[in-house]
């Protein structure tokens, strides 16, 4: 519920009524919902009110209307919802570019795996969960989905971030960083659950499968009972390559989508990271049982995984969110670069320059993500009565002059480096560039020493 | 021939000749040099006298060695050689974003040469291609060969900016902006010529025949072999849609790589933009005629126009640079994108992660880009006696930490907006993210004049 706010007469408003609120932002440029409509307000404005929006629409209906406790003129910026980043290992940004340009196996085996075992422990999850927050804060991600191990530490981070998040501990049947024995995965994973923090709604807790290749039936059925029983997101990487859709096939003779869906684990509350090699049988599925889909396209370019069908996956009418992956492989944290490889990836590989338009990849950074969260009731786009997690672009410079269409702008045009400001749930986290919230070089040199130990292993 | 410096001792060097340099910069974290073994310096430093490099080397060494009028510590800092744009049409900033995610056709017939025709006059291309110099140089390009009309208009930006470019006068069949009557496109090249301003050596001209289907056999040749009297570098579109080579064919009975070889076009002196649709023997001819390739990625995926087959151009030996093509077309000059999309698409399009390693790709925005115009000599690496073109990258920030490898990290991990400091010719035209000789705010508020009458027609 909102707090009433106090009222008052203000008489420069002509004797009507003038709410006071949180934050008044006017005069920006644009302001970019992100609704059903793709609307987009010139000169508009947004009043907050405590962590909720209360207003969005044009600054001369809502400058007389709100009186701000802070107010702040946007002149030159553009306003927008906050990015969904859904799929990303945040603590892996300590591994950002470690053994790039190999192939997948001599990188896991002679890089990744050696580096996390070596170093892969709570306090590396706090540092490298805490410098990805302030990464991803500085390119306007304000809500991310991760899914790693010592997931505790993560969620303390992003507490102290002040970020929104979907925190998922990581599940394997094989030895782990933070459960060597895979007999207990399922203990691991019910005290994570009973150690998550109360709060304020900003975090949700999640249980992550790591594939059906490494986790067996038996696992898969019982985490995704567990997440259905605590109404949590069950996430799964799935069919992202194509070794993995022999492999599957092989062993349980159906494809990853059709072996997930005989084990009863495909519902609304199961998010699949990837979905490169979906045929269209299985992008039907992935539909009718409203799963949500994780599209990594620059994960999935750099390490050559395959090009995922996002639009007979769109077309078929799956719910699709973008996300970075983890840095190792990509390498970094950045959806406006994400939303430029989308849109220009399935244009050529389609021979179709209509494909992918700017507007479609917008939403998919922002409400359709939000939705393959389950959170699309509370963010995802500005409107009245949602959570107040947006940002403001500064737009007077010499790469985004002139602005033809400000949804084309911000997905083949702007960058994470234009984000100026960024509010999560109501709260101002980044101002003019800087962190107002988390220190940002102690994040940057506690990863530095990390790092260190890591080049060592 | 370099000046000679002044030379003294000082009693600190231990009595060794300290010699007097017009920059010293030392103490960057890396010197990426771009040379032919891809040399990176950690602890770097680098003196410039007049317009070249005088020494490249660790801090440790040239420290004592120079004595900067001006010195610079850059520690945080990345130093490597201003990147090289290879192929674009700078005055297009002025149509960035206009028509996006239409179909090709409709594209050209309906928005571009509709908004061309109301603005493209002197003055419209002398303000375009000032914004785009003001984007390049803060993205860390130094170097750009362009091609559009009233070029003259263009010199007079860039000799403005204090860039670097080879500036190709457009040449069509078709009436043009500046030549209303093909018959008289032969007198405007040679007032092109004429016309073009004496200086120091950072500007040659260029005349660019816009491609094969829009210039006939004749006027290929005489441009060819004006360009071949001059010893300019001629310029063309080549094979960029799969239309096009089915038109050449059908016209000329051969494709249009082959096309352009029985006219006796390909030779060193030649660079050919896009090469998109280039079979293996075309390939072949290319590395053996000396033609030089820009390589188009981000203008071929979002006009959908196909993948050109890099690997096989370089494994061909066909010497290729990067190129961001207009601004209506990409829709950014950003070469650090252009890498990363380079080095990523071909591994996806390939499903091979060990295709264009991240020192292929770096190498192709530098060195192999400087060779294309037939400027490797001065240019496109930092090696003493080279041309003293160069940029530091910020690099103790969130997104670049940790870093394992500084080659990598330029091409998966960096941006643009990274780049803090840049010199041209000895002179630094970047300093802390402030253009030191350009009124970047005049550009944008006359591009956005422009953009308002390109808008109404």
């Amino acid at each position: 519920m909102l707090e009433p706010s106090p009222v008052s007469c203000d008489p420069e408003a002509g004797g009507r009524p003038v709410e006071e609120v949180d934050w008044l932002l006017y005069n920006a440029d644009w302001v970019v919902t992100c609704d059903s409509e793709m609307t987009a307000i010139a000169k508009g404005a947004v009043a907050i009110g405590s962590d909720r929006l209360v207003a969005v629409g044009a600054t001369e209906d809502l400058k007389p209307r709100y009186r701000g406790r802070r107010s702040l003129d946007l002149a030159g910026h553009l306003i927008m919802p906050g990015l969904v980043n859904t799929h990303t290992h945040a603590a892996m940004s300590c591994f950002r570019g470690i053994g790039d340009d190999l192939p997948l196996d001599r990188w896991l085996n002679e890089v990744v795996f050696p580096a996390e075992r070596s170093v892969v422990a709570p306090e590396m999850v706090y540092w490298g969960t805490q410098l990805s927050c302030v990464e991803m804060l500085g390119n306007g991600v304000t809500t991310f989905c991760d899914g790693y191990f010592f997931e505790e530490s993560a969620a303390r981070a992003v507490r102290d971030s002040g970020m929104r998040a979907v925190l998922g501990q990581g599940i394997l049947d094989y030895p782990t960083p933070d459960h060597a024995e895979p007999a207990t995965a399922r203990s691991r994973a019910e005290s994570f659950l009973a150690s998550f923090p109360e709060g304020d709604g900003r975090i949700r807790p999640s249980l992550f499968c790591h594939a059906p290749y490494t986790c067996g039936p038996d696992t898969l059925r019982w985490v995704k009972d567990l997440c259905r029983e605590l109404g949590i997101l069950f996430q799964v990487h799935l069919s992202e390559t194509e070794w993995e859709v022999r492999t599957i096939e092989e062993v349980y003779g159906r494809r990853p989508v059709l072996h997930l869906d005989a084990l009863g684990l495909l519902d609304q509350g199961t998010l699949a990271a990837h979905a490169v090699w979906v045929n269209g049988e299985e992008a039907r599925l992935l539909a009718e049982r409203k799963v949500g889909v994780s599209h990594n396209v620059a994960s999935n370019m750099k390490l050559a995984s395959g090009v995922a069908p996002l639009p007979a996956l769109l077309e078929a009418g799956v719910t699709v969110g973008l996300g970075t992956d983890g840095c190792a492989s990509n390498n970094g944290l950045d959806l406006f670069r994400e939303m430029d490889l989308t849109a220009k990836l399935h244009k050529v590989t389609r021979l179709d320059p209509m494909v992918c338009p700017a507007g479609t990849v917008l939403k998919l950074a922002t409400a359709a993500g939000a939705a393959t969260l389950g959170w699309e009731g509370e963010i995802g786009s500005l409107e009245t009565g949602k959570k107040a997690d947006l940002i403001a672009l500064d737009i007077n410079q010499p790469h985004l002059v002139p602005m033809y269409d400000p949804v084309s702008h911000l997905v083949y045009a702007a960058r994470g480096s234009d984000v100026r400001y960024a509010w999560v749930n109501g709260r101002l986290l980044l101002e003019r560039g800087n962190f107002t919230g988390v220190d940002a070089a102690r994040a940057v040199a506690e990863v530095n020493r990390v790092a260190l130990k890591a080049m060592k292993s």
